[in-house]
């Protein structure tokens, strides 16, 4: 197990690779960056070819934190993104590679 | 275990159904789609003939995202709608075949 | 593991019996009803006779759903019911027979 | 397993002590008892002669409820009370003796 | 398993070293301390020599606590920081030496 956390930016997804050694990536929390904006931002999660799925929505000065509890383990690439002028952290760990929780 | 994500728009209901291959689904959150209305908008859950269960209710500029823990393994379909002019997107996971983890 | 839902209205409190088939119930979701009051709603838990513990408080157009952790295999009664002019849903899961997670 | 559920009023605190049969205490939520003042309460956990600490903080009218996920097996006392002028009601379940389960 | 509990304040990082006694930390809750400041206030952590995370951002008078799920275990020096004129509470507890359960 080990920590992972990241700061996705607007217009700067973040991909992750599935990586044997690192095993799955649970991803625990998401937290609005700095901003002077109002504007809501939102975590979007694209899997392979998938459509892409809202995972989060973050209010400046009214929600600016949430938890998360999605896994992801496939080998088809994972790509997050923001939607808004806000950047999003979102951390959590991955499991390693021999994990005794399939939960 | 596999990432999955829905978008569940007004009027047009997902249905659920238990796939042996995919395992217990795992739903683990609910975020507000795009649209201007400031009404709330709630996931509805039928299971089989049971009364329809509200999930969750999100509420724009509010609450627009939530955390859900609910996991659906039952031969029977189950089908997630929304209440109100706004679109969900629920996320979660399949356990897979054979999960380790009966919680 | 299966589906359980309920709605808890004003007045008429949900009484929980253990089910050894069923097994231990888990309970993960609390969302508010339709009502037009902005009262406060409580879902208050009646365990046997202990006294009664206030489980969640939501509050109409502010906070209107809530995740819950708590689970039920005693033998004696479980009372659920609610203080305020709402009915509130509860979502969770029966874990079966045998559970092979104790948490 | 067995529910647990306490009411902490402002000037009494609640001391729980470990109990082998009992085994480890998990705490689920915090939910604010009646009052009608709007100052926030916070719970406020001692263990032996650690320093305080803060568990959660609830706001009367915005936030009246919250998830908790602390658990207690330690043989010092844990002192639960509350800093403002409300109760506050916290819930959660004895794991018992002999937990399958360690996280 | 112990509890494990710290006041951040700000201008003073805790630092946070494995322990293999004491085992893989778990981080649960995050709680806003005493501060008139409507400022909000953000933890801030520091794996090594990676990037800064914020875990979370809280809000005076909004969102005073939130629950949180990271876990660490890893040798390098872990580093909680707070980002504003507030202290913050954390509390999670100590997996201990040998945890059976690896999530």
């Amino acid at each position: 197990m080990a920590f992972w956390g990241v700061e996705i930016k607007p217009g700067k997804p973040h991909v992750h690779q599935f990586d044997d050694e690192l095993g799955r990536l649970h991803v625990s929390q998401a937290t609005l960056g700095a901003a002077k904006s109002k504007e809501k931002a939102i975590v979007v999660c694209n899997v392979g070819d998938k459509k892409p799925v809202y995972l989060c929505s973050l209010l400046p000065r009214k929600m600016e934190t949430c938890a998360l509890n999605v896994e992801f383990e496939e080998y088809e690439e994972v790509t997050f993104s923001v939607e808004g002028p806000h950047s999003i952290h979102l951390s959590g760990f991955y499991h390693g590679e021999k994990p005794d929780y399939e939960g």
